[in-house]
This record gives structure tokens, C-alpha cells and sequence, in this order.
């Protein structure tokens, strides 16, 4: 066990040297809301989300290791789609990006505006990995995939190790839970750190495969992209190497839900009372916290980001 | 001019002392916008408004010179209130706010949540100093002007202090200006690190007194409390310290005026690029740099405070 995260911290070291110039030290925030209470704004990232920590990890090591890749590809309708686009464009190389025809234009915008190619036209929930194998023997590109490869965990794995550097004596740390890349790298991070920080994983209950995956004891996949405000977490099951660190090493120690309406509260206490422009995504372990379903003690939250769909906030806000 | 500045500047020194254990350091933030862009965010200090540093200094330095006030006063419809409830609140004096009738509710609700007396009934914008007069001499409680007073100048002045500390090569500084106490504190901060330093003060075109004042070389006053977004700004004239140091002394640079759409605009762009959520108010400078008032250069842009009407918010994201 020991052998097993020293090895792992090893990594997230040389990770975070690696893109330390290609991504931002976002600050650690202290709030009115709670004296416990300390926040890793992961909106204020380079593309307004954690996500270029692992994109950039994972490109940097390629050519690291000797390879000069074709280009790289990658299947996302956000966050990842842009940090992949993003550490591809800095290092040179073609990066194919597969996003689904119902996705978000702004999104899709933004990608291609990173220099990214971008395919959409017959690419759905249920077919893309499919087109995503015949893209990659086609056309020799490297896959960077958004959670399940060990460079993109320890890369994520960099906001919690910044975060226990600001604040060495927090008691819990929070974080949401789609595929498992973030929250498997901040319980890297955190367990490395100190045995006794509490790693409290967050998901929506309308998504609550990770919960029943900590439950079974393997990994449990939800029959259908579900229906959340939090549109960053909707990946049906998490991934292998995710499960092996997050429960069959124990290194996070829970998986709480919350509903829709304590994502949506959450978002506008961030909004009005933080003056975090949060996406609901990067509220959700803001939402555990203020529902009361995180142990208590000093606290520190990583709010994901911030690519809020606007008309979505606007609605939010103007409800409250 | 030397020997003015530098006696400010000590007292700026002393008010960072003085008020360092109630007030947050609030950090600098870089941006995705433009890489010569460097953020102040006010919106996260305590009570969500620079206005506590001014607060602070003021009732601290009251204890300081030997006084126990009876308690202390203010007008304020806004930020300030709060800050002078809070910093009164914190050490055991009795405050006193008179907030004029058609004041949002919300501000006045949390004034009282931080354990001030308000007084609303009968107070409109007309007869306000005529009212805070009378309760002057009736409490024998002591006045803390929201901008027209040296120790909230002084006060003020950390939030410039604080940036140049993090990025001392800045060119350019841009900061709103309603009465012009945070605007004066800025350029008594900016002008002693260093003389080329631009100090740039933006108000709407609708509230643009300290722009007339500046052209006139006399303080302006305006007819009225102007109409704009910007209601942090609505103060008909500026003060007469506030004026010495930033025209008589020559501190202030230039004063430029924005647009209610140019206002929207930047309030926008703070929540959805930035991932802010100012105030209009606090929007101001980010107004003035995003439709190219500013110098060029190195430019930190001290963004004021995030306490928004949320409907306002709504409104203004359901017509981007």
C-alpha cells in the first residue's frame, strides 16, 4: 500500500514540474460563508478548467518518452475537448477532437478555436467510442483519453497537491466525480499527503454510478447518459485504473449524492455569496458541503470550473 | 510633492498593519484573456467589497488616538454599510447606518445581519447628510465617510499596495472611481512604487463628475444621482481630499468614461470568461480596458466587489 502511493506521488511530482508553465496556480480562497472552509478555484484555470492539468501531463509525456505522435484525439463534449486542444496546439501537434452532434455550439467554438479539428457530423452518445477506434487506426493518432490513463490522473492529481501546499492541516477534501480522473488523483494527493485527510468523492444522484460502484465493490455502469445540471459528470461509469486507486486501494474514503436542487442552491450560493461564476459541475462539492453531507472538520473544496452554460445560469439565478 | 506622497504612503503602511488580521489578501489573478492582464478581485474580500479595508482603518484608528467613540455612523445604500457594520461589529462598538428608502433589500438585510442599527424610515437621498447631522449630535457617535477621509484612503490604498506587491512591474492601473476614495488610495500606492506607473479612474459616461472635475481642475457636481448599472458609483461629486491627492497632486493620470453597454459588456465577460461574478460596479475598469481606454501595457485592473442584484445578473446573461 505504501509502495503503491509513493510510486503514484512520485508521479504527480514529475507531473507537476512538467506543465507547471503551461498551466496556472490557481489561488486557495478563504470565504465569509465559513472560517473551515477553504476553496481550490479551478475556474480561474488555463480554459476555465481543471482539465488542461491532465491534457498537458499526458502530451508533455509523449514526446517525453521518446515518441513523436501523428497527433492526438480525443472524444469530449467539454472541458477536456479545449485542455486537449489546448496542450496539442502548444506542442505542435494535429489534435482530432470527437464531440457529439447535440453538444453545446459555444463548446464546439471554443475548440476549434484552440486549432483543434473538430468532428461532429454522425457522431452520438452510443457511437462514438466506435468511431473513435476507426479515427485512431486511420489516421496513427495517440488517444488522450479524459480519465482512465495514468498521466491524465496524475496531472488532475496537481490541484490537490497545490491546494495541501497552501493548507497543510486540512481535515477533508472534496471533489466532484464523473470518470474518476480528479477525484482519483486528488485521493493520491491527499493520502500522500496525510493518511488521515478524508477524500469525499461528489456525484449527482440522478448519476450515482460511482456511489454503487464503491457500494458493489466493482465497477457499475449506468444504463444511459443521465439527465443533470451538472453536465460534466454525465460519463456513464468510471474507469479502471480510477476504481483501482479510488476503492480497491481505499485511498478515497466515500461517495456522497446530492440532488438537483442542492447543484442548483449550490451554484447561486456560489454566484452571490462567493462571486464564483461556477459551472454546476464545479459546484457540486460545494453542494455536499452545504447540505451537510461532508465530515466536519477544516475543509477544502476543488470546484471544477467554470464553462457555465449561460442561459442555463441565467435561469438558475433569476429563480432563486 | 515627494514629501506628500511619502507621508501617505506611511500611513498606507501602518493602515496594512492595522487591519492585515480582518481583512483577506485577496489574490492576482492572470486571465485566458490577454496574457499583459493582471486581476485584483475584490469580490472575495470579506463582506464581498474592498470597502472593509477603509472600514477597518477607520474604527481601528479611532481606538488608536486614545477615543472609546460612543459608536460610529454612516450613509451608505451599498458596500460601505456593510464594511462599517462589520468593523464595528468586530471591535464591540454600536453602529449606526442610514440607508435612503428605495435601498435593496438584500444589502439592508445583511447591514443588520452584521449587527448594525438601520434606519431607513424617511430617508431619502435629499435629506440624507441633513439626517445624519442631526443623529450625529444627537449619539454623540462618530462619522466613517464612505471616501472623503484619510484613513479610509489609506485603508483603501492596501488593495493597490497588495498588487504591486505581486506584480510590480505594471504599467498601468486601472481603477472605478465613485467618490474616489479607492481611486486616491490607488494612486498614492501606484505613484510611490513607482512615478511612471499610469493611474487610470473609470465611471460610466452617466455618472462622469470625476471626469469634469478632472477637465475643470474643480470638483464637479453632478445635478443628480445618476442612472447606471454601475450603482457603486452614483455619488454626485467627489471629496476634497480625494481631490488633492488625485488632481491637486496630479496622482490620477487620466479619468475615462464607459458606456452602459460597454458596462454590460464587461459584466458578461467577467462571468463567462473570467469566471467572476462581479458587480457592474466592480465591472468598471474591465469596461474601460475591453473597448481600449486604457494605455497599453502591463495592466491591473482592481475589480471592486461582486455583491450584484441577482435579478440584474439574470437580465443582463438572458440577453448576451
Amino acid at each position: 500500500m505504501r509502495e503503491y502511493l509513493a510510486q503514484h506521488v512520485e508521479q504527480v511530482r514529475l507531473a507537476s514540474g512538467r506543465i507547471r508553465e503551461h498551466v496556472r496556480r490557481t489561488p486557495t480562497l478563504t470565504t465569509d460563508l465559513d472560517p473551515n472552509l477553504r476553496l481550490k478555484p479551478e475556474c480561474f484555470q488555463v480554459t476555465g478548467s481543471f482539465k488542461p492539468r491532465g491534457a498537458f501531463n499526458a502530451v508533455l509525456s509523449l514526446f517525453e518518452a521518446g515518441e513523436r505522435p501523428k497527433g492526438v484525439i480525443a472524444v469530449s463534449s467539454g472541458n477536456h475537448a479545449q485542455a486537449v486542444a489546448l496542450a496539442a496546439a502548444t506542442v505542435g501537434l494535429p489534435a482530432l477532437i470527437l464531440i457529439p452532434e447535440d453538444a453545446n455550439p459555444a463548446k464546439v467554438a471554443a475548440t476549434r478555436a484552440l486549432g483543434a479539428e473538430v468532428i461532429q457530423e454522425g457522431i452520438t452518445f452510443a457511437n462514438r467510442e466506435q468511431r473513435l477506434r476507426e479515427e485512431m487506426a486511420e489516421r496513427g493518432f495517440v488517444l488522450v483519453h479524459p480519465f482512465n490513463d495514468w498521466n491524465v490522473i496524475h496531472g488532475q492529481a496537481t490541484a490537490a497537491r497545490e491546494l495541501l501546499e497552501d493548507e497543510p492541516d486540512l481535515d477533508v477534501i472534496g471533489a466532484p466525480c464523473g470518470g474518476g480522473g480528479l477525484l482519483s488523483g486528488t485521493a493520491i494527493s491527499a493520502k500522500s499527503h496525510r493518511a488521515g485527510v478524508k477524500v469525499i468523492g461528489v456525484e449527482p444522484e440522478a448519476a450515482d454510478d460511482a456511489y454503487r460502484t464503491w457500494k458493489a465493490g466493482s465497477i457499475q455502469t449506468l444504463p444511459g447518459s443521465p439527465k443533470t445540471l451538472a453536465d460534466g459528470v454525465r460519463t456513464t461509469a468510471i474507469g479502471a485504473r480510477n476504481f483501482e486507486v479510488m476503492f480497491a486501494n481505499r485511498l478515497v474514503d466515500e461517495i456522497v449524492t446530492v440532488t438537483e436542487d442542492e447543484i442548483a442552491n449550490a451554484a447561486r450560493v456560489a454566484w452571490s455569496r462567493l462571486h464564483l461564476a461556477l459551472e454546476p459541475t464545479g459546484a457540486l462539492a460545494l453542494a455536499a458541503h452545504l447540505s451537510g453531507k461532508l465530515p466536519k472538520g477544516r475543509t477544502g473544496l476543488i470546484l471544477s470550473g467554470g464553462n457555465a452554460n449561460l442561459q442555463t445560469v441565467a435561469t438558475l439565478l433569476g429563480t432563486s
